[in-house]
């Protein structure tokens, strides 16, 4: 089915009012699930309110968070979400962080005590907006193995940034630290593709190509790869991510993440507070005047454009392909698939809110 | 041969006085570039001395600069190196960003008219012996494609970042944002060996492990390798490190890095000044306690070491095999390969400093 944007929007809002969240938190959480279907990322839009309402009724999220400055700089804070949202806590720091930026030239907020908080582009886009240099990343759920290891012990750690051009629109680097997301393993498996070969290892880490051994004690690896193909960069680039995300706030690390469904036990050991972000807002002025650097860039996207590209494809700016999908969808409406819709009105029939579905 | 560091450090330092340095800049030299050959990275140590006299006996290098704030925020600054030596900009700009992070919690600054700056460790480590977090990334000369593109348009930009730990060492993960850097292919191509699959392309964009290409119109593609292995997440890194060192303080971006040896000729429509660099500094004690997060930067340590591993390998922390390469250099001596002696000994001669080399 197709939805128009402001129309998915109110009913995601209406489904966390139901649950309990204030009208500001839940316009929060659906504009943040409604940007990620816009730009093609159905992995972190609609799919995930069924997980995020379960972690509220097992207890384990909460959606009006006290959420609280523990310790601040002129330039940087650090954040306790108190287990709200991830959105709901990113936005805060977000916002503390540009306001910093506007203060001093940058702020810097590490957070800890969060849950998933979506598309990283989220909060970057908000700095970019402003004229300002965003930043965000955050840790996640262990799934990737490091190099030479067997153990899972890094997220998928997606690192953005946004940076605003003259006219040429915005750059949005926004990427996980794998080769290829969780989600695209498992439907690998259930339509019977093999995966790229140097993506994934079994149990006792050979390389492999069968998506399958994700159930079966086996891990993906960093960006890169393979020794010989330098995955050991993206285990840095996972680790840098994981170390400013949990190590600097507080949060758990690594192996330690909770994870982000409530079918998963938590585990007892934990060292740190919930999940954790780092944020950072830089704004362009406190380098040179917006307008130069802004123009730079337009001569920097024009000469990556414009540069020769392979028979049939193009040279794109990091956030060309979101960009595209995003005035499409806008256009002609969000497609949900049939099995997510079907998953979420199982879940609204158990909330008992089936009926905020009819005005969709 | 094998050299004693501070032997070493010594003689290049007159090396660089003789040749118009003042001994503080000779000396800031010689310790970036020993610190590269402790390290085992000497890519970046001996072999770069006669580069860096050549271009600055064209006047394409100032040996004592002139460097300004051009401008500053509590938390930023923009500087231009005066066309110096990159570790003497670099360590002018590390230490004004740990000045702010002092002051502020956090320091950025933003360098344009820089050369080549040897290892981007040499900044972020003077940053962990301050309990701060230090980052430090450059652009450099084209020998990147960007995904699906046949142009060559960015360099290998490294990207750097050191955290200390109470106990366990200090982690710095350092790495070029493509696979494997240009000298590996040099070698590769002299002693008959293929690339590994997946990280060159030909002039026409197609995948080889044929090192000879980037002779050819071939480049060196991004961090990931082709679009299937996700090569365009190191594109994203790569263009990230490129716009905060270039775009952002008015360096020269991508494909008009101006090269760092002087046998290449300079373009004569360089749009912006030199080469550019960004660094950055956070004060630990700006989130918490500097001891607390220094006590659980040694657990992250300890999990990740003592995690399991494939048969016969060991899971390492980030900057691991440099510190271990750099204690043994550090008693045995640094080896120094017949063939850059030889090319040294001979740009010593041109020089008329041939005698210097007898200390050794």
């Amino acid at each position: 089915m197709k939805v128009k944007a402001e129309k998915l929007t109110g009913f995601i809002e209406q489904i966390f009012i139901h649950a309990g969240a204030n009208k500001e938190n839940a316009k929060i959480i659906a504009d943040a699930l409604v940007l990620a279907e816009l730009r093609g990322i159905p992995s972190h839009g609609v799919i995930r309110i069924k997980d995020y309402l379960m972690l509220v009724r097992h207890g384990r999220m909460v959606l009006n968070p006290q959420m609280t400055i523990v310790t601040e700089t002129p330039s940087t804070a650090l954040v306790d979400g108190g287990n709200g949202p991830g959105m709901v806590v990113g936005k805060f720091a977000m916002e503390l962080a540009m306001k910093k930026a506007k203060e001093v030239g940058s702020g810097w907020i590490a957070v800890r005590n969060s849950n998933h908080f979506g598309i990283a582009a989220y909060y970057t886009l908000m700095a970019a907006e402003r004229d300002m240099i965003g930043f965000a990343m955050t840790n996640g759920n262990p799934l990737v193995a490091p190099t030479f290891g067997l153990d899972r012990l890094l997220g998928t750690n997606p690192i953005a940034m946004s940076i605003p051009s003259a006219s040429e629109g915005t750059f949005t680097a926004d990427f996980a630290t794998t080769p290829i997301p969780r989600g695209k393993f498992e439907i690998m498996e259930k339509t019977g593709q093999r995966a790229p070969w140097g993506v994934l290892q079994d149990a006792e880490g050979n390389i492999t190509d069968d998506p399958s051994v994700l159930r079966r004690g086996g891990a993906i690896l960093p960006l890169g790869g393979d020794y010989e193909h330098a995955g050991y960069k993206g285990y840095c680039l996972a680790a840098m991510v994981d170390i400013l995300s949990a190590v600097v706030s507080g949060a758990n690390f690594g192996p330690y993440v909770p994870p982000q469904v409530a079918y998963l036990p938590l585990r007892t050991d934990l060292p740190g507070l919930g999940l954790g972000h780092f944020f950072g807002a830089i704004k362009l002025d406190a380098f040179r005047p917006a307008c130069e650097i802004k123009d730079y860039m337009d001569q920097w996207m024009k000469t990556f454009r414009n540069s020769r590209a392979v028979n049939g494809k193009q040279v794109l700016v990091p956030g060309d392909p979101e960009v595209i999908k995003q005035e499409i969808n806008a256009k002609e409406g969000i497609t949900i698939l049939p099995e997510v819709w079907n998953e979420l009105m199982e879940t609204l029939r158990e909330w008992g809110i089936e009926s905020l579905a009819l005005k969709i």
